[in-house]
This record gives structure tokens, sequence and C-alpha cells, in this order.
């Protein structure tokens, strides 16, 4: 009886390598890749804009090497992993272009204040007394949750520590340009400006070739850096290829401060003394004439918007519509938790499709399609890493967001990305690939301990309200 | 044996009447109610704005009966049914002020356009085309269903086929007051004046006495209903009671044409005419001047700032700092979900204190406890129901929402006004009760029917599309 069962198998096999199906053959010569996105409204933001309906996206060795009906993905391509997006939308990661991440410790410490106020009474003296490496570690967990959450896979920080920052971020899975922060004071990680410059240098070689992590250097802004320190820094940027993140032109008390010291607008000035660059990442720009839009535009400058933290700190609207026409390199951020209060940026997509319809009194200014890729492919140009990032497109690294779309609140749907804009929430986020990696699978994260992470941004809570001596109202 | 042991229980009972400790013997004689909300932050928002840390509520008849400390109103009180809302936030029920509602059916229709294109071209067509009082119920049920997971307990309507708006809403057990919307022009229940005013007549004598359900007369808009025709709807209101909720200077084009056409800017022809009264809900009023602000408090006007809507659109800013100084009765709300695109009141609260940092350039206007008070208190009074509802207070219907704290965006906290404007999600509402009511359990919807609605606006969604030969993109 085996021996008979034995020969019958050995004849069935025999017989299917035979008349087997064509799909079943096909299916056998498919190539194995690492991961399929299968299923779903593929929305691809490359630049033909395509959504491709019941799609799929074939993910190996960290890239995307397949985008295309789903039919013909899965008759190509064979998956030890297979993410099930039917009814979904898959869209490139979100790329949060400004953040502070460890921040995040201090969302909410204090609302509803002048800058100055904000600043001296609460941010300065917090920082003062509790940024440290570990401080910062706790801080960079929670912001990586908070960001995986709502289906950012790339962000671009400015804090202190940031090499701690990179090996939480790194260990976390999630894509980062990292600014350490230079500045003409002390600060909690480097006393001096050679120790900081060297902490740099260190910091900047040890990343080298990361595939997650671009390490960066962040002089603070034009008016707490001097000239000499900001040509430095651009040498530097010339030797190593870091990209330089800064703040450029937030307040027009900047301006005025500036101007008063250095006879030229923030963005002239910065123009006149060799610091822009096609490396340069400038947040917010809220203050601009035309000339300093079209130097922004001929050096290459990425430029990131934080509608938000604008609104909230009264700053400014940033010139957006003006900047998009000019074909300046414009991202989307969130700024710190500390003035926004969170990383979302969903909110930061809807604010600005519709803040500067309001501001310029346009509705047709800032379509959700245009919000959708400054958050995507526009984000990733302002931070020079669309080669990468940005879309869904074969070759690209393969961050990937998979988007319900069903709740109440995206009920019914006409247009995609008026629903992803208009009507999209973080809840709505379903599962996060970055570099081919599945870090949050039906909402549960898979690199970071939720729980622990929460429990000891409690603890350091208690810690920096008792150092400001003023208990949490 | 068995007479033993019934001996036994017999002799403790006795005993148990003669040594059991006070706190029990307290609970012998706690009042019955018929729920207690308990543990958590009780946020009262009533005049001393007192937040009650560890607090509880007590509920009996729809209405609250006690607020207090959980160990005192335990003590006191013993319920049928107990929330445990410890670590959460226990607040009034969100008021959203102005709404259409079954325009949910229309989210993402159109966006990114001229009003008058999105008026003639999308919603004017597709309204004539498709709202029926199928249409209205299935819409209504959508909406609701949306504003309960969002915290919403009471709203504020206009539409068409309200009475089948109320019969839906009443089903669901949430609070409203519903406008019949009244206009010179057919619409698609009534298709002239006398007709729309019979039906109002009708509706809103149906509706008397309802504890959820304000019957309540709404012409669209002073420039699309005549001058009689408001003298008339005036006199209606005084002979019935009902209130009047209207569209009100939302935009420039309408300031302009009013004042061609009477002599007078939106509010001064309306307060000339004796349209205005403490009955009167006007939404938007975004373009007023100083004296109109005066006539708004004058009068007893409830104004509904709507921000979202207003941005989107392009409509404007409303003065929101100067009316809330000269004490208008002014409250929030979001606008229908196809100018918007939803029905959440966190999204309005954020931007009600955000928008009008940016606008007057001061970080100190609308602070998130008084973004907050637009929500719930202010949100009240701007309806004339601040009797009724719009704090925690013993006396009120008890409308509250239990809020999860601890969501990744929410952590850590250090403010709780700050917490809940600034970081809370719809998504981290967790339990609602309305009229004494659990409408929402744990995140899941106990009076609706929450895959049905769905399948529904889906289908209808196809009609609309067919009707307007646009397919959904």
């Amino acid at each position: 009886m085996r021996a008979t069962t034995k020969r019958l198998f050995l004849c069935l096999v025999l017989l299917s390598q035979v008349v087997l199906p064509p799909a079943a053959s096909a299916r056998q010569r498919a190539r194995r890749v690492d991961l399929i996105v299968s299923g779903g409204a593929v929305v691809t933001m490359d630049a033909g804009r395509r959504i491709i309906e019941d799609g799929a996206v074939a993910v190996a060795g960290g890239k995307i090497v397949a985008v295309g009906k789903r039919a013909d993905v899965l008759r190509a391509y064979a998956a030890r992993e297979v993410i099930d997006a039917r009814g979904r939308a898959v869209i490139p990661g979100l790329v949060n272009g400004h953040t502070h991440i460890p921040m995040s410790l201090f969302r909410g410490i204090a609302d509803d204040l002048d800058l100055n106020e904000w600043l001296t009474k609460f941010i300065f003296p917090a920082e003062a007394k509790n940024v440290t490496e570990e401080f910062v570690r706790a801080g960079t967990q929670l912001g990586l949750a908070e960001m995986i959450r709502g289906g950012t896979t790339t962000y671009c920080d400015m804090y202190y520590f940031e090499d701690a920052v990179a090996e939480e971020t790194e260990r976390a899975g999630v894509r980062a340009v990292l600014g350490e922060t230079v500045i003409d004071f002390p600060v909690p990680d480097n006393k001096t400006w050679p120790d900081a410059m060297r902490y740099v240098e260190r910091f900047v070689a040890r990343w080298k070739g990361n595939r997650l992590i671009t390490a960066a250097v962040a002089p603070h802004a034009p008016y707490t850096v001097s000239e000499a320190h900001l040509r430095e820094v651009r040498a530097f940027s010339d030797r190593t290829g870091a990209p330089v993140v800064t703040h450029v032109a937030e307040t027009r008390k900047e301006v005025e401060d500036v101007t008063r010291d250095h006879g030229a607008r923030p963005v002239e000035y910065l123009a006149r003394i060799g610091f822009l660059s096609p490396r340069t990442v400038a947040a917010h720009t809220v203050h601009l004439t035309e000339g300093e839009i079209n130097l922004l535009k001929q050096h290459g400058v990425g430029s990131i918007h934080n509608p938000e933290s604008n609104m909230k700190l009264a700053s400014g609207v940033a010139p957006v519509p003006q900047m998009l026409r000019a074909g300046v390199l414009l991202g989307l951020g969130t700024d710190g938790a500390a003035s926004n209060n969170d990383l979302g940026m969903w909110e930061a997509m809807d604010l600005a499709a519709k803040l500067h319809k309001l501001t310029t009194g346009d509705p047709k200014v800032v379509t959700a399609e245009e919000a959708l890729a400054l958050a995507t492919i526009n984000g990733a140009r302002a931070l020079h890493m669309e080669k990468d990032i940005g879309s869904v497109e074969a070759g690209k690294r393969a961050d990937l967001v998979v988007v319900d779309l069903d709740a109440l609140h995206q009920t019914p749907r006409y247009s995609l990305y008026s629903h992803l804009v208009y009507a999209t929430k973080a809840s709505d986020v379903r599962t996060v690939v970055i570099e081919g990696r599945v870090v949050m699978r039906d909402r549960r994260l898979l690199t970071l301990d939720e729980p622990l992470i929460k429990r000891r941004a409690r603890a350091i809570r208690e810690r920096i309200s008792r150092s400001l001596s003023a208990p949490g109202r």
C-alpha cells in the first residue's frame, strides 16, 4: 500500500509538470520577494500621479521591486509575507519635515503664551534642568511611536544628543535626517562651539552609509549662530556631504533682528554668506519676499512648512502658494509636540490645504492632491531624498502605509485625494512598512514597547513638573 | 444540614445589621440612581471651571443628580449601571452648533473649488437629483454615528425633511435643534413658501415638549429669503417659541449683496426688520463691524463659529476674540461634511484656538479652556439651552462624554484643557451618554447599526455619482 501511494504521488508530480494550467506554472517561475502589499488603491504619487485600483506592491531587500495591478504582481512575484490591503489605500510613507522629537515629553507643558514667555519661563528652564541623554531616548521613543501610528516613515529632526536619537530611531526601524543642533551658547550636550562641532564630526562619520539614518548638522537659526560659525557649517557640509538643517525666517522679530545686525533679511543674508546649498533644509520660511523665494529656489534649498506651529505661536503664514508657483522644494512638518501639540501629519495636510485658501481668499489653492504631495514626494524633495523615498515606484526604498478607508468619518468616498487629506485621521492608519520591514501591523507596534514608553514618559513628566515647581494643572 | 445552613445564614444577616461598618450601612441607605460615571477627572465647565480629580457623576431620570468626589458620590448613591472612567476625563457632551447632517452623503463630492462653482456644478445639482426623505434618513444616520463617535451629544441642523431628521435623531438618542429650511425657491421637500411654512408649523407642533428634539425654523439666509418672509418667520417664532436658525454674513459677497439691496449690512438689516431675538442662532457671522457685534449681543443672538468650513471655502475669519470680549453668545460648529469634510468637534476646537492666534498675532487669545467652552457651555448658550446642557452640574440633563487620556499622542499630560483641545482626537472618545442613556460604550455604538449605515451610504453614493455623470475619481 505504502509503495503504491508513493508511486501514485510521483506520477502526480510528473503529470503536474506537464498539464498544470498556465497560472500555476507561472507561479512556479514567480520571483521570490520578501513582502507583497496586495490589493487596495495604490496612490503612487509618481510623476503621472497614478492611482492603481486593486493594485499591489512587491518588496525585496528593503526596496520596491514592482508596482502594478494585483493580478500582474501576484503572477510575477511570490512573497514570504503578504499584507492584505483590499479596500484600503496604499500610500507612500509620510515625510515629517521638521520635528524636535524629544520635546514630545514637553507636550502641553505651556500653551497660549507669548513666544518669549513660553521660551524663557517654560521651555528653556525645562530643557536646562531635564534634557539628558536618557530624556532624549525616552522622548524619541515616544515620538517615534506616535509617528509610526500616524503613518510617518521619515522625519527630519533638530535637537541635542542626536546620536542617541539616531540609535533609537534605527532600532525602531524608522528613517530620519537627524540634525545635531549647534548654537552659540552652552546647551545640554555641548558647552562650547568646538565641542559641538567635534560631536557633529563624530556623529556624521558614525552613521555614514546607514540605510535609515542620515546624520546632519543643525545650526539653530541665523540669529543664534554667528556668521563665522555658519560659514564653518557650510564648509563642513561641503567636506562631508552632510545635510544642514536650520530654522529660517520664522518670526517677524527674527527678520527685524537679522536685518538690523546684517543689513539684509534672513534668506538674503544666508545667501550672501554662502550658507545656502542643495543640502540645506530650512524650516518655517514664513516671512519671505519674492526675492527670497527666488533665492531658495536658485540655491536648491528645501523648505518646510509648519502650519500648526506657525498658527499656535502666531508666527505668521508662509507664502506657500507663491513658493509652489516658484518651484521651491517645499515639504510639510509638525514642529515639536511642545508647539502643536502633536506629531500628526494628517492634520498638517488638512491645514496646509485649508490655511492658504483662507489667507489668499482662493479656495482653489493648495488642493488636496498638492497637500498630499507636500507630505510625500515633495517632502522627500525638500529633504533632498527624492531618489529614495516619497512615492511608490519600483527602485525606491519600500516605505509604505496602508490606510483604512471605511471609518464613518470617511464614508462615503468620492475622491481619494480629498478623502485622504480632508477626512482621514491618524487613527485610520493600519499598517506601516519602512525599508521593507513591517513596523506596525493592524495598528500594533512591532518595534517599540508602547506601555513601557508611556510609563517612562509619565515618570519623566513628574520630574519635569517638579523641576519647574509648577505642578501639573 | 440544610436547616442548619439556613439558620446560620439568617444569623449572619441579623448580625450584619448590627455590626456592619459605617460605609456598608451607608450604602444600604444610598439613593438608587440609574447610572454612575465613576472615577476620572470630571471637567465640569461650570462657572468656577471646577475640575474634580477622581470624581463621579450620578444620573437619574436623564438628569445629573450629583457631581463630586468619587468617594462621596459612591457613598450617597447606588446605581444599576456603573461606567468606569478611572484615568479618563469626563466632560460635558460636545455641542456642534452648525451642521447640515444629511450632507454627510456629499462628503468630498467636490473640493478645492470656488464657492459658486462648488454650489452650482455639484451641490445644487446633486441635491436636486438625490435629496429625498430616504436620502435624508440615511445621511442623518451616517452623521449621527460619526458625531456620537466624536463625543457630540447635541447638534443644531438646517436641511430639508427635518421631520425625518428628527425621527432618526430621537431614535439614536441624540439631542438636537433641528431647523427646517425655508427659502424663496423650490427645494426637495417643499415647492412653495406657504407649503414650507405649513411643514414648519406641523413639525414644530409635533415635537413640542420632546426631551431630545427641539424643532426650529431655518430661513436660509438674508439674501435668499425676502424681508416679508423673514418677518413672517419671526412672528411664527414669537407665537410658537421655536428657535430660528440661519446663516448670516458668511461671505463678502453676501455683505455686498445685502448692502446693495437693503442699504445695510446683514446684521444691521436683520436687526432693523426685527428679525433678531434671543431665539436666533446665526451660523458663521464672519464679516461683522463692531456695531454688528454689539447688535448680536444686544439682541441675545447665538452665533456659531465654523473655522474649518470658513477656511476651506475661503469665506474669511470670524472676529472671535472681539465677539468674546463683547460677550456675544458664541458656540462652535463644523458646518456640513461637504465643506469641512467631517463633523469632528475636536479639530474645530483645535482650530478655533489656533486660527485666532494667527490672525491677531497674539498667541494668548482663544485659550484651550476658551475653545473647550465654545464647544460645551458657550455652545449651549448660543443654542439658548444653557439651563439644560453644556456643563456637568446637578440639575442639568445627563449628557456626558468619557475620553481616554493615555494615547501616545496624549502622552505625557501637563494641563487637562491643553490636553483636550490640542492633543485629543475623536478616536480618544470612549463612552457617550445622552439624556442618561449610554449611546456608545467602549467605542461600540449602541443605538445605530454601523455596518448597515456604511453599506447604505455607499449605495447612495453610487447613485449620486451616476446622477452627476461624474464617476468617482
